[in-house]
């Protein structure tokens, strides 16, 4: 089959790790005879550097345009002590986060075998742990009006929420709760907010049409301890923008790793995927990133396009390697492999 | 010395522990010859039930005679799963603090050797641990416009800071780290927030006034994740209200009990003093609660009274009860001790 992938590589070590997944998906075609078109685009610091715009129009105009999207990260710390740049990096993923409407974000978290004595939590805590967390990725304060006052004095930042963004979401959710062991928990602080009492009452609601789904609630600070003290007790996970950010990556270290941890935001015409790790900046260029989250991406992202098999093979190969320890210093301090040399062992054993 | 108690027990185990608690305060009178006078006050869930109000004006009064508060805990099941419930008992908390202008909540977080083993981190990740989280307390999201749309599809919930909020809370954190390992950590979502930006670019102009102290900035999210990473990074932590509540709640897995965490909500006239666990409505009546934290809350609230040697001998009768396993069964399976036994023996210890 052939398919349109867009490739924005990003900052820091995005270029190098979304290279690997490229030689993974390369590997792909090969051997189940597919056909895949590679258009790059630039996004993020890189983007303001060249064009002044962190979401360059033909960047916007390449995504439109492909079957499914690969990114590699975003952010520069020449931008984030500088409170009064009026243009930065995460501003191109935000936008085009909205622009294509890619509203559900996806981050499934387990517990890797191989890696669970590298978790600073216990094995017997971690070992089983199995989540799949549905973050709202294109509301919130994240995207509410922000304002500074004239003379500086008072930042403000609003954050809304409407029935139908909850709505579409919860039944994302409720879906895959199906699929898998039928729970879910809505993380909120509807004690507090507005906006988190009408996530409760709407998926309150939504509930009543899944049966076979047990729901429960978790206050975001509970929901941030629990998910320490016993993360084996969650299943789906359905929340905010802002919660999801955080709890998400909290909960990425009980992967052991957050070198292997992939992640999709889909919308109804489009679908980017891209670890969860950030830029890295200090490891940019050395050939010391870990590729693995960013293959497991593009595994994510055949998935996504109907080629299961494909997608298996890719992760296949990723167990293989940490079952070798043919893998980067993070998981491997001793006699490590190199980014690339990562890329070619995946793509060789596929 | 004389002076005047609040004590507000609130809802679920909040009566049981505070007791204690003031079992404590009444053991330290009898043995440093002071005279407390006790005047107890209602809020939460059970002053709503008893007058409609979760914050009655003699509550008020009370607390603005006293010289500290002692607080127990807030919250009602039957209220947070009904969206559409008007009065809430966590209003009355949050009026409090803002009619007191408790504007700065202390939460230090320590490893107890004994308690090592219960935490679900590894040892080597907490041991030695010890950090001070300073969250601003009267001001963002919490207390922003709320606001719902007349047909119910929309939900807003306003935040915003100022300068002069952000300084107020800065210096006190300043000052602490001074008096400590001089780190200064500021989480914020300063890539998407101007809320955040304005607590950046404050911090940062305050900075230059406390020149030994080393100052980091950390998003969030990535707090989220070093926190369990490794805590012994922290020092004093500085943030805002709702990632301050979050963060917190995480760290409270550190010390391995959030049964011990005590924590102090400071103004320019007033002080409360409460532990970090909730009502643990589960536990009510029960006699498992553990006093621990509630009891320590009374030390933090001595030292606030300049009655540094008093606080200490509660704190000496604390480590003596964990030693000696005189404790509830959230900290010994086997042969725990009632909630109010833990109270008798640390008022017999002191
Ligand atoms: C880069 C940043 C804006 C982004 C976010 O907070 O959404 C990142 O942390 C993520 O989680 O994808
Ligand atoms: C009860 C609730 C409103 C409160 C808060 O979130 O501030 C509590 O969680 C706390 O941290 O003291």
């Amino acid at each position: 089959m052939d398919f349109n992938i867009a490739i924005i590589p990003g900052d820091g070590i995005g270029p190098e790790v979304t290279a690997q997944a490229k030689k993974a998906l390369e590997a792909v075609a090969d051997e189940y005879g597919h056909h895949f078109t590679y258009t790059e685009a630039m996004m993020g610091a890189c983007a303001i550097d060249a064009t002044g715009n962190p979401l360059p129009e033909e960047t916007l105009d390449i995504c439109e345009a492909s079957d499914a999207i690969l990114f590699g990260a975003i952010g520069d710390p020449k931008y984030d002590n500088d409170p009064t740049a009026k243009v930065r990096p995460e501003q191109g993923l935000l936008r085009l986060r909205k622009s294509l409407g890619l509203f559900c974000n996806v981050r499934p978290v387990k517990a890797y075998e191989q890696l669970i004595d590298n978790s600073p939590l216990k094995r017997e805590i971690i070992s089983g742990a199995d989540m799949s967390i549905y973050r709202e990725l294109t509301g919130g304060i994240y995207f509410g009006e922000k304002h500074l006052s004239d003379d500086g004095q008072v930042a403000s930042d609003g954050c809304s929420y409407s029935v139908k963004e909850i709505t579409r979401m919860a039944h994302l959710a409720f879906k895959e709760a199906q699929n898998r062991r039928k729970k879910l928990t809505l993380v909120d602080k509807a004690n507090v907010l507005e906006t988190s009492r009408l996530w409760r009452k709407t998926v309150t609601e939504i509930a009543k049409g899944y049966p076979d789904v047990a729901v429960d609630f978790l206050f975001v600070d509970n929901a941030a301890m629990q998910m320490i003290l016993n993360p084996k007790q969650f299943d789906v996970i359905l929340t905010e923008n802002l919660f999801g950010d955080i709890i998400s990556d909290e909960a990425s270290v009980i992967g052991g790793s957050i070198g292997l941890l992939a992640s999709a935001s889909v919308g109804t015409e489009n679908a980017l995927f891209e670890p969860i790790h950030g830029s890295y900046p200090q490891a940019t260029g050395k050939g010391i990133a870990n590729p693995l989250a960013s293959i497991l991406s593009a595994a994510m992202l055949l998935r996504h396009l109907g080629l299961q098999d494909e997608a298996a093979s890719i992760e296949t190969a990723v167990e293989k390697s940490l079952e070798l320890g043919f893998t980067t210093e993070d998981l491997k301090p001793e006699n490590p492999l190199s980014t690339s040399k990562v890329g070619d062992f995946i793509a060789d054993y596929i």
